[in-house]
């Protein structure tokens, strides 16, 4: 596998390898250039102290994570086989969001002018992150035939244009705002096509516990071992806790590729280190709470799922339908192309009161989409529906 | 100021406008597209719930560190006039380091092969950062002769020979592990140059309050007006609280280039979001434990810098000395240069069972020369200065 050349990876010094032979013989060393207050007495009252600096995030912290996913299934925790069995702590690294991880990852994959491949529709994000790395995207189409799937040969095209410069293939399980999961045999392709052309995955899965259909064979890519594979996820999602700030990376692959990896992840994490110890001690006990909390917001994504099907059966007009979510916390609803979906959302402020995001937002390839989140309470839910409906019939009329 | 290429700050679209537009007539808009699960009642318990999702952090927290910065002089919080005035809490970033901040700033100033300077010696994170942003370090040499200097004839031949490349002088106020403050007169050429050539300063004052020496006229380079200034600042130091993870940047300098910065800030910070609601709803509380932090901490540094006077006085060789530093928590030691530092730290693990960092990790130009800490209890402290004379001596007899 092909990494940048940002890290350092220079061999250690004859000092540090003193030092290390030291720890490996048991002798404990005392540290004259010590300048970690937490060390000497010195830290404040009422933060919990279990400061070690550790690059992947505090080791208990760490630990419990681990037991959380392995127990819950890391293949699939919706209520499937854990097929890929236990989670190593030392694999995975804690940190603050997925954008952080995003950051560290192309930093390790990629130099600048070196590409990325990501999802089109998708959330802008991706590309602002590159970009303030200095590495550019290449979008790949999901194409919409009654369900989402993955143009795995424009993949493939992409990454004999781009050659050398390619260096990771971003997968979002499931993708958003389209809600499609990467189906078995896209990712039986796909894992094959990255391992040949030694390209990393980077596998956004946050959304993956939010099923809004049964979908046979549906897994995690966190634990791939085909090529070298970043899982991502955090409480973001898992517990509907954005404010909490936790997330984490799990790495998996061929060994030496793991190996390779993670002395080069922690150079860029030591340099950050992210997770303070305030949040660190917290994740126990909010991995306690997060079954729940997933249980309850899926509970309120597919009951607002049923909700807005009902209200489109009933919408005399007929004309407004909503593409088929596999997963996540949005879907696109599809009016005629007839009406600018720009103009729809313009008028939905102006007369309505309530805004929403068109499709060409996430790019879309054609005109005629709107985002909507399935979060709201139900009469809230019910109450934007309507509005849009008949800002819909409104623009149908002029 | 010039700014990166890597930030997105194209106009806002028909939409946004529109949402702006009503925002400011007062007029709260239903978001179909609201995927934050904070805003549905669907947060879990036992998290503080403010998530505003603010680039800067939330605004609450931002109020109490501003005011804690004005009412304890921002100029100088060494006991000194507020030569600065009251700090205003929209020009704070809060963020988790200033490792953060500096790959923050880098980003925003900096496009790959771009240039900022940085002293030398120093510690070698700087560097780290600024590979990992792709760019480039030019460093300027900090002079000795009984204290330390800035030459600042030096930065300038590097402003001339680097062009435009060069966006960012960092000045660590004080600078670490030499101890010295930016002069007042050095203070007012480099201002002055780097507001001519259009040169951003980064200023990392985390140790600015742990003062050892009097020295009049010792300001914050937070709140300078003549150039467009980031200065940084944290717990880390200030509250002897590195695994909280709070730092911040404060903005300042000619209102245009302010605006234009943080217009740019914001995008990146609105990328990351960075701040914890976890522990942004504990600033004020550590806030108000700070000062006496930072007096313990100042006290014990104090403290061992005397004792080490002492020891240094007492040996019986008499050819160690200690550099004279103003401020900070390390201090250099010098040794006849005969004596090779890297044996002789090697010799200290070996036979002394204590380890310390040679002057050639901070880029000393010359052998001989070993970094202390000033944290350790004064015991342990004690015991390591007799460990490394014990170790110079056997090197003088080798």
């Amino acid at each position: 596998m092909r990494f940048s050349s940002r890290v350092d990876v220079t061999d250690p010094n004859a000092i540090s390898l003193a030092e290390a032979r030291a720890k490996a013989d048991g002798m404990a060393l005392m540290k004259l250039n010590d300048s970690n207050p937490t060390r000497h007495g010195l830290a404040p009252a009422g933060i919990p102290n279990v400061y070690e600096a550790n690059p992947r995030g505090p080791v208990a912290a760490r630990r419990a994570l681990a037991d959380f996913l392995g127990r819950d299934g890391s293949g699939n925790r919706d209520g499937g086989p854990d097929v890929n069995g236990p989670v190593d702590p030392d694999r995975l690294y804690l940190l603050s969001s997925t954008s952080q991880a995003y950051s560290w990852l192309i930093k390790l994959l990629c130099d600048p002018g070196d590409v990325v491949l990501a999802p089109k529709p998708g959330y802008p994000l991706i590309e602002s992150i590159a970009r303030l790395e200095a590495v550019d995207v290449a979008e790949y189409q999901l194409l919409y035939d009654g369900s989402w799937m993955i143009d795995v040969a424009r993949i493939e095209e992409l990454l004999d244009e781009y050659g050398e410069r390619a260096r990771a293939l971003v997968l979002i399980n499931p993708n958003n705002p389209t809600g499609s999961y990467v189906h078995p045999d896209e990712r039986e392709r796909l894992v094959r096509l990255c391992a040949e052309r030694q390209v990393a995955i980077i596998a956004d899965e946050v959304f993956f516990d939010y099923a809004l259909d049964p979908l046979p064979g549906r897994r995690r890519l966190a634990g791939e071992g085909g090529v070298l594979t970043f899982a991502l996820d955090g409480f973001s999602k898992m517990l509907a806790a954005p404010h909490a700030k936790v997330g984490w990376i799990e790495v998996s692959g061929p060994d030496s590729d793991v190996a390779e990896a993670m002395r080069r992840l922690d150079v860029i994490a030591d340099d950050f280190l992210p997770m303070s110890d305030l949040i660190a001690d917290r994740i126990p006990e909010l991995l306690d709470a997060a079954p729940a909390q997933t249980e309850r917001v899926r509970e309120r994504t597919r009951g607002n799922l049923d909700r807005l099907r009902r209200l489109l059966a009933d919408d005399d007009l007929g004309i407004t339908d909503v593409l088929h979510a596999e997963g996540g916390w949005n879907v696109l609803l599809r009016f005629p192309s007839a009406i600018d979906e720009s103009e729809l959302v313009l008028s939905l402020i102006d007369r309505w009161r309530a805004t929403a995001q068109p499709g060409f937002f996430f790019d879309m390839t054609s005109n005629g989409y709107v985002a909507v989140s399935l979060l709201p309470e139900p009469a809230v839910f019910e109450d934007g529906v309507r509005r849009l409906l008949a800002a819909v019939a409104a623009a149908l009329e002029a």
